[in-house]
């Protein structure tokens, strides 16, 4: 990882790197916060964020408005890109396929299969550089993420269990197979095998796997101008068949993006750090 | 005032308006934060933020971290754009001068007096227009802003100590007439005569008006990479001398950005919700 920026942030300071990743097969920035504690020496709890469609890794920095918090709470966070980047890596002119709109998942498809590996870069890659680069507390790692990055979170949470010890998401598509953002981009990554859509679709994944987290937090606006996309009574259906506790918070009035985010960002970051630090 | 936008925000609303402005000849965005409180027409004070070169109205309510405290203290923030814009204002291919870059003064010279009038247009058009749409407290409006923003906060608070309960200021330009963003912006926008230059000058101001505010709080990184446009300690000296208590925070390692600016945002609120609320 190459340090590309740094700015001191709640005594803390708020970094980008740049990584060259084999599953990406090409650079890739990241974010990352590292609270004072960090800068000490001293271990702490960290957190992925994946962010949403459009979004890169300066999104959450700048918008989610969680340093202050993390700053508090010891918490270090890492916001990887939505999508491989750059001249070579596959793109049409849509603002939820190709750039930008990598679903954190591994195309299996041609044109996309060559870049499109971010499950591989976040688990693979990402993962075990920030464990082996700063001082984490062992298994304390949560994850979380907004939208198509809520998706992220909760899929790659039900996948790697024993990567991930919490979990939390703000208005997640949490059935993809059953929405058009889901099917537009399942189709174009992963073919038309349905059997292969459903091992990335956080529904059906909790149906499969079952209970896993001690507890999961989702924020749902209900003013969410994507609502129809996303599904949150048909997650907690299947939470509620298995067992696995749900909070589902639903907020009058609140739209789907970042002024709604920072509103409920203190308690997810509370909800992890409680979780992380059991 | 057109509303342009609204966002739920802490139980509150981000807003942006559009207004027609006869200060600047022409159409200009608006970004008002409402508390709850204010929602429910109750009383609140308010706050005028003034952002730095380069930015607009959008610059603090996306980068500056102030709602969550905001909402909390009931405050009503409202933060201006740094210049006229728009076909037909005059411009020049520079970060330092032109649109973006008004410095919140009356320009005297051609092309630019036609429409870079931006303290008319705060002083005389968003002031009485937000008193008269808002529930705002009786002469409890603050102001402060950052660099650019933050010389026009100091020198708004002084030129209309009447309408300006409290002031305060993140790295702000404090002795224009004495730096190169200060020269050049000032010899084109007010001509070559020094004399005038002073009236809108932080420092000069303080020396021939004296003290004005119970208090002056100045927020400073030690690590400004613009530290040598802002002379903060020649502000000081001129405080100082006429018995104005200016309180002048240097913080080790903090650059120039938002990242600065949002991590001592709350000591700002709070300092303007005790002096307003007095």
């Amino acid at each position: 990882m190459e340090l590309i920026q740094t700015n001191r942030c709640f005594d803390g300071e708020q970094r980008i790197y740049q990584m060259t990743s084999q599953a990406l097969r090409g650079k890739s920035k990241l974010a990352i916060y590292l609270p004072p504690q960090a800068l000490q020496g001293q271990k702490c709890a960290a957190l992925f964020y994946l962010a949403g469609l459009t979004c890169t890794e300066d999104t959450f920095v700048i918008k989610a408005h969680a340093q202050r918090l993390a700053a508090q709470l010891g918490l270090i966070l890492i916001a990887p890109d939505t999508s491989p980047r750059g001249e070579g890596v596959a793109d049409v002119d849509a603002w939820d396929l190709g750039q930008g709109a990598g679903f954190y998942l591994n195309a299996t498809q041609q044109p996309w299969a060559e870049h499109y590996q971010m499950e591989s870069y976040i688990v693979d890659e990402i993962y075990p550089t920030i464990v082996q680069t700063f001082p984490i507390l062992n298994h304390a790692i949560g994850i979380f993420g907004h939208s198509m990055g809520g998706h992220g979170a909760l899929t790659l949470a039900w996948k790697y269990p024993e990567k991930f010890k919490s979990v939390s998401a703000f208005a997640p598509i949490c059935a993809p197979t059953e929405c058009p953002w889901g099917e537009k981009a399942f189709s174009n990554y992963l073919g038309d095998d349905q059997a292969e859509w459903a091992k990335h679709d956080a529904t059906q994944l909790v149906l499969t796997m079952g209970q896993k987290f001690t507890e999961v937090l989702i924020d749902q606006g209900l003013n969410d101008q994507f609502y129809s996309q996303l599904h949150p009574e048909t997650f907690q259906q299947a939470c509620n068949k298995v067992g696995q506790k749900l909070t589902l918070r639903l907020h009058d009035g609140y739209d789907h993006g970042y002024y709604f985010i920072q509103s409920f960002m203190d308690d997810h970051l509370q909800f992890h750090a409680l979780q992380l630090q059991k």
